[in-house]
């Protein structure tokens, strides 16, 4: 056969495939994955380099369908690719399966989950970071975009990365099928509008018939001889096309055909297939390495000593930096308040600026980290709230990532409310597996942030602007899921949680409550999660079940409700036998600008505020 | 003077007072303020038409400051315009201040609150629907953009949107000062790039020196005169120009200047002075209606059939649009899965499709609300995740929004875990003042959506894809912050709360716990925020403190977290006599696909599982 009538056949068993599989599953998304057959057999057939028996090959290329919901088109290269059997994508959409709706990184082939869209593409600048800038190894990324994703602002923060870092080891293939879920996408077919605007922001464009394999192969060709800008391939296709009945048609859109029309679609197609690509496989190659792993020094403060959180996030950054050359840092264009500019002039090669695109900044470090890099991503803690959706993808992507969050709550002062992360330990810890950190002093925040480096999943250190006493001495440790604390007696008669800066309320409200003869067991919950139950319940059992918790932070989500789940049941574990009778304290109105300390007053959770619901409680 | 010397001792004066008030706040952003000057010395001179004694006339003009950090010369602007006196001005930053640091609706002039970056176009997208196409009115909505912040992808949502809807009524005007917090931005002075940019999205593009005072007043004029498209002004200007110190220097950026380079700055600037520009006044006009106000007339649903809510939703939603002119409906082009399509194709005048650009859908019903209408936006639950900084900052613009979130939880089914809002009530609680709803029948639903219109601050409705059991009548009541006892005896042993989905797992243990002798109380916690603390303390004190949450939503920050907060106390409030002895059962691992009643069981919120955790209670 000539390479023309192999792609044909590969790209009419994908699409009999996609057909097959969701129709067994009475579900999913046949035609958005018919439009995209033509590009993927050419792709799988000649341009593709993976090992699929060693999906971890260092210098395998990287696929990621941007448009999950064309995942059973994914799951049919896997099969034409020999890595799945015909069996088991046919589980598709089925309970147990790793055959899902989206893709998820269950399966190995799978980098990264997509499903929310507008993922892909930012996600794969990061794989461009690591290939271009620290593995250097040529392996390429190819992105699968759907066209309705295009208007997904995340698209263009990766655009603008993609092509100010000269990312050509980016191929983006746009899958324009015109229809979206409910009709015509705003540009409909209108490749030359989607190019412009990619030449825009400085990538190389091809437009092409999505259905001409000639041209597909000739567009890959172009795709892979760049080596100065990334490049976006248009690609003019129908929704269901190869399927006269549907092809093109609205209303087809995440439907599974019946039956009856699947038997017609598959006839029409050519019938079934069996055709195993012996898919190119990379040279073999090892990625650069920056540095030797070196034994870690920790920057040390002095005890009394004054520091911010956020300073001693950008020390303790550049240690692990020294010590470690698999950290990678980012930013959002505020290194010099979030202090990982520290980080940034030490080790300018493994740092990656991200101005202001903070889906891109949480998008980045899912991509090193998918090359396995240890990614630090750091922001004003209220910017997380951009990207939100990015980490919650993230989690389901089983991505091991880092990111603190500067500037928490309403003791940043004048700069106002639009500056003060109030929701975002309520945010952070409603991400499944994640951990929440939120260190009182320089010393604490410094051990936390070298304990970040390893620990899986989402990880997030809250850092203060305000500098803030140093209590603890630079040796002490500070383990995920621990406590500690920090004030206590035999005469102790409420408790009072505090974390960050109100820890430091906390200790005020001690001495002032010691002064008057009211003993207070003050606890320093650096970890908000895991929260450390053990020592919060045997608190409470000593303090006669009352408990004050102080958070610079809205009432819901945050320390409080951290607390009290250490004293709730599960199926298989009763909850505490005594349960705490608990004052919140928490920011329950709108702050305006002012001085720190007069904002801390003002939203009621000051050691004056502290004092007075200890007292609330003895009354 | 000849108008070219008034613009310019206008200028002049903004930038003084940029100065002198940082300079008294010791913090805040000169160097920012006074690249725009003469931008704004020229809009407010000759182009604004603003009534600044009646704020809220409705043809008064829009100026939103997307860089809110130039809030200083927004002052400026007010004071010059007599709005603000001069010794308000000076209270920048101060507490108690309507003077913040970054603006907010708190001042009569400000529309919305600015500051996080890239919102400010976005909204305006949300006033350009409202004067285009609903008011009918001739004001003009004038956008004062940073260059840093046109990498925030939601920008390009705004522009795609703007370009497709032609809305000529915005003119955004770039102050492409070069610097942004820590260095050079991506493009720098290349404005031929933004100016491309904006084109290549359908935008009309003017490029001039942002301080030549001819070029500004022509390149408004020309912008005024546009009829099809939105324009941007692409202005090179330098930061902190006009003090030769500073002006296009790195290392600037957010620093007021000491006292003593204050006052040569003042000296090089001519000097203060005490213009009053007097504002030109709008033209008198009213706002174009949308028919009559109506009684309204919910949907209907008989007892014991099932329908989804989501589907509640949008017969409601339609519903709403016919007893009321002021609905508007906005969408993330899934409404054929949200529903919102029933309005969409009823009231296709007041319906605005948003494309899947979730950032933009949030900040179009922020827009809109500033000019008095009712938006009600609606996307898949999780995408809100997407739009959590508009949320955020919708709060601090003490907007009223109304957001409808489909396909909540694991019960959604095959899609998999990246459709399935998971951490979306943690999300929503966690916003200023806002509400959130979580209806589980139709019936119910229909009616908080009626509610929905007229509740203050953010609104939030989880709805569910699943059709659910009706189960109450369409003549009851629901108020916002009520609950519904569903199941209740004397010998209620254990008090089990759902809520949406998870209520009738909850009625069917009811059913199951019956037969074997256990009277459970079952209440339905609708309304998550207001929680019903009195209803839920009496159910408490009369199932001895036992109580098991349920809820298709991750662990923190749901409903069981909800449920908590009544039992907490205040410092002026005692927490609950009888503290609960709490079991909560939540989503406690990654979902994939399957049906949905193999989903929840898998979740652990099952019936099953709730007979067994009353069981464990009991034990």
């Amino acid at each position: 056969m000539s390479a023309n009538e192999q792609w044909h056949e590969l790209a009419q068993q994908l699409r009999v495939d996609s057909i097959r599989s969701t129709t067994t599953a009475s579900s999913g998304h046949p035609t958005s994955s018919m439009s995209a057959a033509d590009l993927l057999a050419v792709l799988l057939h000649d341009y593709l380099r993976y090992d699929f028996q060693q999906p971890k090959a260092p210098t395998n290329d990287h696929l990621i369908f941007s448009k999950g919901h064309a995942a059973p088109l994914l799951y049919a290269v896997y099969k034409a690719a020999g890595a799945i059997s015909d069996a088991e994508m046919l589980t598709l959409r089925k309970f147990g399966s790793r055959i899902e709706g989206h893709p998820v990184p269950v399966l190995p082939y799978v980098d990264v989950a997509t499903g929310s869209l507008g993922q892909g593409l930012p996600i794969s600048v990061g794989l461009g970071f690591a290939g271009k800038y620290l593995d250097k190894l040529p392996y390429r990324i190819w992105v699968v975009l759907g066209d309705s994703e295009m208007s997904e602002g995340s698209n263009w923060e990766a655009f603008e990365l993609g092509g100010f870092y000269k990312l050509s080891n980016i191929t983006a293939i746009l899958d324009m099928n015109r229809l979206g879920q409910r009709g015509q996408t705003m540009l409909g077919w209108d490749g030359d509008a989607y190019a412009a605007r990619a030449r825009a922001f400085g990538w190389h464009t091809i437009e092409i018939d999505g259905h001409n394999l000639d041209q597909i192969n000739s567009a890959y060709a172009e795709a892979s001889a760049q080596t100065e800008k990334p490049t976006l391939i248009v690609a003019k296709t129908e929704k269901g096309h190869g399927f006269a009945e549907i092809a093109n048609k609205d209303g087809w859109h995440g439907k599974a055909l019946p039956p009856d029309m699947a038997e017609r679609a598959i006839r029409e197609l050519g019938g079934e297939r069996n055709i195993i690509v012996n898919v190119h496989k990379p040279e073999a190659g090892t990625p650069a390495t920056h540095g030797e792993k070196a034994a870690l020094s920790l920057p040390a403060y002095d005890k009394g000593s004054k520091t911010a959180t956020r300073s001693a996030y950008g020390d303790a950054l550049k240690a692990l930096g020294a010590a470690r050359p698999d950290v990678v840092g980012l930013d959002g264009e505020v290194s010099n308040s979030t202090y990982a500019e520290y980080f940034a002039k030490a080790y300018p090669d493994r740092y990656f600026e991200q101005y202001i695109a903070e889906q891109q900044l949480v998008a980045s470090a899912v991509g090193l980290q998918v090359r396995g890099y240890k990614p630090f991503a750091s922001t004003f803690a209220a910017f997380f709230a951009r990207a939100y959706d990015f980490i919650r993808m993230a989690a389901i992507s089983r991505a091991n990532i880092k990111l603190s969050g500067s500037h928490a709550g309403v003791s940043i002062g004048e700069d106002g409310p639009s500056q003060m992360a109030l929701e975002d330990l309520a945010m952070m810890r409603a991400v499944f597996g994640s951990t929440v950190l939120y260190p009182s002093d320089a010393n604490q925040a410094a051990h936390l942030v070298a304990e970040m480096a390893d620990q899986p999943g989402i990880v997030y250190l809250r850092t203060t602007r305000e500098k803030t006493p140093v209590i603890y001495g630079p040796d002490e440790s500070f383990p995920i899921g621990g406590s500690r604390v920090v004030r206590q007696s035999d005469a102790d008669k409420v408790t009072v949680v505090g974390a960050g800066i109100t820890l430091h309320e906390a200790l005020k409200a001690y001495d002032q409550l010691q002064s008057e003869g009211i003993a207070i067991r003050v606890i320093d919950a650096y970890s908000i999660k895991p929260i450390d139950a053990r020592t919060l319940r045997a608190a409470v059992d000593a303090t006669g079940g009352r408990i004050v918790t102080v958070e610079d932070h809205w009432m819901e989500g945050g320390l409080g409700d951290a607390v009290l789940e250490a004293f709730s049941g599960s199926e298989s574990a009763a909850p505490a036998d005594h349960q705490p009778h608990l004052i919140k304290l928490a920011v329950h109105e709108m702050p305006g600008s002012g001085k720190p300390d007069e904002l801390i007053e003002a939203a009621g959770i000051s050691a004056a505020h502290i004092v007075s619901a200890v007292k609330a409680l003895l009354r």
